[in-house]
């Protein structure tokens, strides 16, 4: 094998480092906390971007751009959101560097531009486009807006992995602004369906819908909507978030409407977004110690071909044959790479492809194009088979939903197998540290127990499900009465 | 009219700024020269991005994603390019902010979360670029290395205009690393023509392809390539460059690679890029007092289609017809937008329409129905014609061609007819004054009469086109031996 990583069970979270770097989605960087996203993560987050875009296009939204930088006085205008991103954003104050007189060469920040206001770099965009969002709205006829924007964002984390949590990350973040508080709940929830639909149909990944505890709500939300993922290591990771704001940001920006009444009243908010978190939850739900799995419906590359040559005439035959088959898999919309380099042997690109999580690899030598044949092999379940040139295209087009559907299938009975109910603390314990997974359990609905859970377990409440029933129990920590199960989990 | 925007007789910089406004493509923003894409300029924005993109794919590039800060120590390693940037960089000083104790409710920089170095917010990104090939190049197997990054970077500009000149904008840059000069100024070249085609097919920008003298060059290249466009007052603008970085940033990060022979070379390098600067261009060339004149390539709505309702039996007959020709459209690939919205009049959405400069639109009555026909009326000529619904899509997508092609040959019309050669200087003078345009004049090749024909005109060198011919003649200036004529203008 060309390139060896840690396997899960050795060191599960060195395993995802390895990972992430031998595949070549993306490097450390020389900047703390934030990474190089290399050309064949991008790839992959570009796909992923495209199909959210169609999707929110879909539903009626359209894109926009609002500046990276918000001043201070805006910053702090929505007091909680306010302080639940204080401590950890990067402030510039400065708009200007000076030679240094004392060592040349080199360069310091010239004292005398300093800015008289602080601008945050934003973590987040509600603060700048509220206070846009004023001038653009007078009157119902201007509601709603549904505006959607790609960016970067800057979060000052202190403790930062690979796409998972990076100090600066790519995401969207949708903005919207309605009449109602009925129509922005609807709003809330149609997203979150989006992003629901997005995991499952194209990431592969199962996810569970719910709705935020209120300490764990988005600051400045009054209700935060979930979509949560369980991972192999039986962490929960939280892929997408969306969130009902009320009347909060409208009232801290004075953004009124005159209603059909001609009325004044406060405009209603949502907000909603998922970031380039979302590949490592891709990674870390369907890769294995051989490298990645990369559901074929947003996997940069779906099927490469290797050929197998052996002495200088068998290349253009090979070649040839190969050509037709790329030729058949173009015309089926199915993104083919080609790798006939001849400065690796085909052992190595093997690896390296399985490495890559390339769904489906075909190997041509010379036999088989005598043989009208080509050897197949899935990355999913690695079954090798000999097939019929003939018909390939068909054949893998069938075969590569087999395998996105595999994945998700896969994922999905994970996650059942490691969804377990508890009813009893000492098994809550229990259950955290010998099967970790997603804990269904009562809770007496106050961020005290919730908080003391925590502190003893590390497992925080992910989400309430949606569909979760009405059901009388007795919290699992404090043994007050409860209506219904949370889900528990650690988390990332 | 529902608008009306300042004539560009009147004032061509108002009438830029009401246009841009009033069109819906920007808004101010509340962070001093940031400015706001609205969506209807974004959507512009994305057009013209996609297209480049897939332009930047077929050429062999692909994209990827560095850190949006540059850390102190890297931004000054090449001391051209960092003295070129320092002066108008944002720089990140501190990680929190905390509560201020003697106001409640507001923020302050907190004084203990000082980065031990300060970062700089990208103004462009050899720096952070280079530093990260440095570990990706070690032979010349890993050459070349051919990739695009899209981007928003920051420049502190003190006069700041809505897309021309903002503080920050969104781009595109290219950063490619080569084995050999030779392939390096190859690259440089390629892109620049790419930028040309782009500029010329899509935009419908006639553009001039040359060089740029030493003192308009990018701080830190070679040699620098550009495009240069002429506006509707007579100044330039440069809508891209191309950049041959030589061996300076390979330098400045030690990036050396065994070469064939192996031996340790530096690598060469180019960098190019393009920006929303592009659609100020867009703008300034095409449009006229009554709005936007896109180029149907890049219109965001190609056709709108406008109901003349008279009476409410009218609606579902004119709706349903209205609807077939819509889907007509669609099967041509065309973009149309259907406006019936029944709070707004058909004279509001005509001027509406003609503000955005839609290309083609279609009106449609009762009796139009009746008699099989609709009203189009073209942007670029206001030329209005009944026309036979039968085969309505075919006519519309001819007519689209039609309009890209004779926007392009306007604009192309207008710049020769505002190139012209001057001999001597009481002529050049005199052209800048009374017939701005580009200026065809020897010069002695020094940057010392640059500077001072700069001073005395505020004119400058725009390139020198990659297509003058060689001349023997005398420095309009200095009168010193000349060996070719460069372009001259006042610019953008």
């Amino acid at each position: 094998m060309s390139k060896e990583i840690t396997s899960r069970k050795q060191d599960y979270s060195q395993w995802y480092n390895d990972l992430v770097i031998k595949s070549g989605l993306a490097d450390y960087s020389a900047v703390r906390g934030c990474m190089v996203i290399k050309p064949y993560g991008y790839a992959l987050w570009e796909n992923m971007r495209d199909q959210l875009d169609r999707m929110f296009k879909d539903t009626g939204h359209v894109n926009a751009y609002f500046p990276l930088f918000v001043p201070k006085s805006l910053f702090e205008a929505e007091e909680k959101n306010a302080e639940g991103f204080a401590k950890e954003c990067a402030v510039v104050t400065h708009y200007r560097l000076k030679a240094d007189e004392n060592k040349k060469g080199k360069l310091i920040v010239d004292p005398e531009a300093r800015l008289e206001e602080e601008l945050v770099v934003r973590p987040t965009s509600e603060a700048i486009i509220w206070n846009t969002y004023k001038d653009w709205i007078q009157s119902y006829r201007d509601l709603p807006i549904l505006i959607n924007q790609w960016a970067n964002v800057v979060r000052w984390e202190m403790r930062t992995r690979l796409f998972l949590r990076t100090a600066e990350f790519l995401w969207q973040e949708g903005h919207t602004a309605h009449e109602t508080q009925e129509e922005a709940v609807e709003e809330t929830v149609k997203m979150l369906n989006v992003y629901a639909e997005f995991a499952e149909n194209y990431m592969a990944l199962p996810v569970i819908k719910g709705v935020k505890s209120a300490s764990e709500r988005f600051a400045g939300a009054e209700d935060t909507y979930c979509i949560e993922a369980l991972m192999q290591d039986g962490k929960a990771l939280q892929a997408g978030t969306s969130h009902f704001l009320g009347q909060n940001f409208a009232k801290a920006f004075d953004v009124q409407f005159l209603n059909k009444e001609n009325k004044k009243e406060y405009v209603w908010a949502t907000s909603w977004g998922v970031s380039t978190r979302l590949i490592g939850a891709l990674i870390m739900a369907h890769s294995d110690d051989d490298g990645l799995i990369l559901p074929p419906k947003i996997a940069p590359v779906q099927v490469v071909i290797v050929p197998i040559y052996k002495g200088e005439e068998s290349k253009p035959v090979i070649d040839a044959k190969a050509n037709e088959i790329i030729k058949g898999l173009k015309t089926k919309g199915i993104r083919v790479k080609y790798d006939n380099n001849e400065t690796t042997r085909p052992g190595w690109k093997f690896a390296e492809y399985e490495m890559q999580g390339v769904p489906l690899r075909l190997a041509i030598g010379l036999r088989d194009v005598e043989n009208n044949v080509v050897e197949l092999v899935r990355r999913d379940t690695k079954e090798k088979a000999s097939v019929s040139i003939t018909g390939i295209e068909a054949y893998c087009a069938g075969l590569l939903d087999a395998i996105q559907q595999n994945i998700f299938n896969r994922a999905l009975l994970f996650r059942n197998e490691n969804t377990r109910s508890a009813d009893q603390w000492d098994d809550f314990i229990k259950l955290l540290d010998e099967q970790p997974g997603f804990i269904s359990a009562h809770w007496d609905g106050t961020a005290e127990t919730e908080e003391k859970i925590k502190e003893a377990t590390k497992a925080t409440i992910r989400c309430i499900p949606l569909d979760a029933k009405p059901e009388e129990g007795k919290c699992i920590f404090s043994g007050k009465p409860s209506k219904q199960r949370v889900l528990f989990a650690r988390a990332y």
